[in-house]
């Protein structure tokens, strides 16, 4: 049989660790303080959740083996990733949130051993967080890469970097940023962009403010940023100058289904909290969950989250193969995204008026998940990328059957 | 022509004040304190805002005019309504906030003339605030009133009430409670509740905890309560006894209506900061609002908002005709509830990165909003009547002809 | 009470006349021929039902009275038409069928009184049927007018039109047909059309072929016609040269409700035919009709039918008050065919496997509903015209904004 | 890489060779006939299409090799039969087709060595067709396969069988029918039912009539039929007497997924006949695949394309593992057969007026696809189903927590 989706023992062992860690560390946490990690303990909770991970041999499976995870490929983390993020605490208890796992991811692959040890070592082991300054407000590189306006230029031995930055998570007490700036071309044009190192705090860089955003799980803030002639030595130049977009790539195809994973879990734990209310209450002379518009509502739920299963897995594999699966993440991505916003709705809605309190996590999980339909892409800028991509074949064939 | 959908000058005049006045008044404070009511002042800012209100006119439009109101019936109370709830402060600021907006309605049709006066005069004026204690926690009457625990015994000289309710709108504070309470029968008949008057604060009324809900926008919370031996003299009996269950859909009817109304207005705003936004905003060469899938967003908002509005009306109209419209206010709520919550979302996913952030009010209105597909019977207890309604003309249809 | 949505006697008369003389004599014959027309006797058949309908008093309820109509106006034709929806057979019966009743209502605004006497009369009292022809294959006008490619150049003594048309509705078998072309201006303006008024058949007039649609309930196909150096005298113009475009928007919106009642009746047939049947049939141990995902599917149909229903009634009000309503005509057309889509496909799902057996007429009723979506307006168009309309409303109020 | 999602090379150029002889014999002839194959030449063009699959090595590519098929597991099946599936004529011109190939499934796990030899092996070469006798019509077994009244009795040598089946596929010219009959037990308890073989014609098989659907694709109708007092000896009874229910679920399961499977083609051509479409066409200045209302659909049908396919392999991998897979193949059907219907009137919508003409293929698909979410379960039984399995689990999980 050459179709094969089971996990590897050594896998489903992670798996079963990661989500008893989780329900029995990390969840009583998030639902003491209702899913704000800063409240709960912040840069404290961080180190003393990742030392207890680390004890259960659960702590960055995604990292190098040489760096101390358990280097896991991508169709492996899939599922250790769900049972991470069953508690939205799970991933920065495993070392696994965004952006430090797909700086590691990025790192992993592109830095140099001068670089690997500088930056990658620390963050793999946790001993410091970091930040992914891409995105810019508007008229700069949103959802456009190609709009970057954050430019780099040449000064003796380096770069100085001067530019604004918003959305950029974890910006507040990371101990370094990788920064997206502009070397070459003009706003606009594609080509020309290079990845920089930068080790924080620096007056160079200033943290204008937190953006206050419905999610509240993370650890720094999303901010919004001042680069203000940063200076960077040649050496912490990330991979070739000029080649950043090729380098965004690189790391956005992944952190996008990691994104997809996390997420998953926070999903698959509304909906079983209401599965779980349903199978208890009764109405109407019955249980709740045997009344046929609940019972459709379940279903949904079952439904969208098998397929964005499936979804996940497929363009995991096709990350592991190596290639770039551009169209295979972004229907993931979009698929998955609307689909946990619906499966905590219905989850919601299938619990009533307790739904929309804080007797139950799930108010609070909807305005989690509710900005993953527009982080990492909005969904239609996705459905863009896809959309394009067809049609162009289709007019590609097209033009190939008249030139016959 | 019979059919007419226009409104008297008068009503219009009204319209163009309320509007008015929200937006230079009320919105700002709604605004600058992000939503919140209690943090925004409270029980003063209640006085100050209604002595505004008055002072231009637009306090109480309900109310019959010799409470101080403007008589409106309820056609011409949706585009009122509508203007007053473009903030979600406005219906506190014109007394047209639930519950007592209803109470309003409720003593105005049932209550005797000593009632009026001890109740209804200062509840019209705005010296007090009221709660409706119907709804109670599992096994009570939630989703199905016949299910009602909370009993009222006969004492010497009325009643003595005790009981468990819960999602007691404005209960924290409120100068008088209108209470449901099984007479006779027992609980899951549906025969034998009656309404009762009692003043508040009382040693019998028990404040348990506000429930936490996701909408901040009202005075007093959605409480949990306890009313334990609570007296109520025989004059506090509003309406006759064992009629509670028919006065309940003399409120229900209307008391949905106005949820509809004010939560438009809402939902309005919502589609407003959008198209707002995508009118200004540019990105990948065009301005936002020229895109396709931004033009499918807006004109689904505005067909979603037509839609509601147009049910609105029928439903209303049905109403002034004396008519129960049951079906016609189930129609009208279910859907323009499940309406507001996509044209906020739509609206959501319009702005961008921007809306889950509170730089725009869309994440805090999308929080305030969706609880309405839950409160005043959740869309699955609405479809369960309409279909059963449907069904059973039809049933009756096949009988009558097998009969003949 | 200034909003009034009820119906005067006379018009709640012919309601009631048009119910009866559809279930009694026309839709019989429609099952019996499974909604063909042609088979069920074509033009024949025509005459047939339009003389009963005379009879009955139910015919041409809205040409004038003094073309033998009964003068009805848009909000009144509104239950009048639906009633004779409710046979898809029933529109030819009662001569309201398309386009001939969007030609009366065209003729009897534009018309010379010459004019009326040749074209309008016979066709008000059903001696001919007619056409309409604007229409065209690409690159010429389909859902942008401004494309128009069919041209009248002036001769002497009137205009030779030359021109390639499809989706012509009636056109075979047409005793005349109205005509848009370009009379100055090239296509790709928006300027010069104008409307000519041609008896048919005429050598100049080619019917190509019948275009094989889903629907079959008409007369005289969808036909592709070609105009090859048809002559038409300067009397035969209809209104004004170069108004065409003014006058097919007079045509257009109350043409586009009409459709919206008559598809509304086949919509609540449909609703119907599949209550009727889960209210008899028994699975699970009980009716059909009293499980839950059943009563979910009956409850939103009865929902989508309410709402397309007061969506129209909004816009046959704006209409009926003399104004343009492309807006309310846009959002009541869209709404309402996506809704019918819905309605039928719901019904079919209701009745399983008979559902799609020729046993019920629902799988024909779908196919008879489907192209609404697209027919007068893909639903894209209208909501980039609903789109447009609302984002330039806010860019307008920046503008004022910018300028105090 | 413990994940694998690649397929054989052999598997890869059975797909090829498929999609080659689909593409090069089959769909034109499809086209010619508007899919209907009866039309196009019924029996022989059969016979004549399989000789040539035959001589192609694409023939019966889920038959056992020892039958002359390439002996495909489920998960290699997927591919090749949307390869066939890309043609509606394709499943029969490879032997693939409802319900032939789900009964040669059947009988190579269940028949004895005489059963396969007298029936499989004719099967499975194409020399007969067959039909599978179990649904009912109401109040026998439809969705609820316990309501089974077709009853079997016991005579000398065998079994005595009368009972009213319908919607059996292909019964009109079937060479034999697998029959499922009550050997036990009384309507509405689950046990006892035994799977029979039956030569036909035969006098006790009444072929009462070919009930109309909307699907034409097919060869020998859906038809209604009588069995009477219908004599099979001991020797045609199909594995164990008694074991019919279990059996249903063997024959089930795969089934389901093989329905996927070839509608998945169809769907597949759907969106590409849309897709080449909108590649093509200009409106509006520019290309129709370039507007953002477009590209939206186009988005859409590429997500839900491969949200099936992703559903697909999972449930076939399942199955290949010998699990149950009720949970996952419930999942995939409803989820594909619901997202066929989305795609294929996503692809009517993008080609406007002409997708519903006959000009293109769509209209007919659509009608071709209609009858999924109803055949082999609708949608609603697959939700009850899906929804009491993940309530139940809710329900145990709370009682052995009780427990404790």
């Amino acid at each position: 049989m050459a179709v094969d989706l089971r996990y590897d023992d050594e896998v489903q062992k992670t798996i079963a660790a990661t989500e008893a860690f989780v329900a029995d560390v990390v969840l009583p946490l998030e639902d003491e303080f209702a899913g704000d990690f800063e409240k709960a303990g912040g840069e404290h909770l961080r180190i003393e959740l990742q030392e207890k991970a680390k004890a259960a041999g659960v702590f960055a499976p995604h990292a190098p083996v040489e760096y101390g995870g358990l280097g896991l490929n991508m169709s492996d983390r899939a599922p250790v990733f769900e049972a991470g993020g069953r508690s939205v605490f799970g991933p920065i208890a495993l070392n696994i949130g965004a952006p430090d796992e797909g700086n590691v991811h990025m790192l992993a692959h592109i830095a140099s051993p001068a670089q690997k040890e500088q930056f990658l070592a620390p963050l793999a082991h946790g001993d410091v967080r970091s930040a992914f300054a891409m995105t810019e407000p508007e008229p700069g590189a949103g959802s456009d890469p190609s709009a970057l306006t954050t430019a780099a230029t040449r000064v003796p031995g380096g770069w100085s970097i001067t530019g604004h930055k918003w959305f950029i998570t974890g910006a507040d007490g990371a101990g370094f940023f990788i920064i997206m700036a502009r070397t070459s071309g003009s706003p606009g044009e594609s080509g020309g962009a290079t990845m920089f190192l930068a080790p924080a705090p620096d007056d160079g860089i200033e943290i204008v403010r937190h953006m206050g955003t419905t999610d509240r799980a993370g650890l720094g803030g999303h901010c919004e940023i001042r680069f203000r002639e940063l200076f960077v030595p040649d050496e912490n130049v990330l991979g070739e100058v000029d080649e950043g977009f090729r380098y965004a790539q690189v790391r956005l195809g992944p952190a996008r289904m990691t994104h997809v994973m996390r997420w998953l879990g926070v999903a698959v734990r509304a909906h079983e909290v209401a599965v779980d209310y349903v199978a208890r209450r009764r109405a109407f002379g019955g249980r709740l969950g045997d009344l046929g518009m609940i019972q459709q509502m379940v279903a949904d739920n079952e439904i969208d989250l098998a397929a964005s299963r499936a979804l996940l897995v497929k363009a995991c594999h096709e990350l592991d193969l190596g290639r770039h699966a551009s169209n295979e993440t972004s229907i993931a991505k979009t698929f998955a995204a609307e689909a946990y916003s619906r499966v905590v709705d219905r989850a919601i809605q299938m619990c009533g008026g307790s739904g929309v309190t804080d007797d139950l996590p799930l108010a609070r999980l909807q305005a989690e998940l509710r900005p993953f339909r527009i982080y990492d892409g909005a969904s239609e800028v996705h459905r863009w990328a896809i959309a394009k991509r067809a049609v162009g074949r289709a007019a590609k064939k097209q033009q190939s059957q008249a030139a016959q």
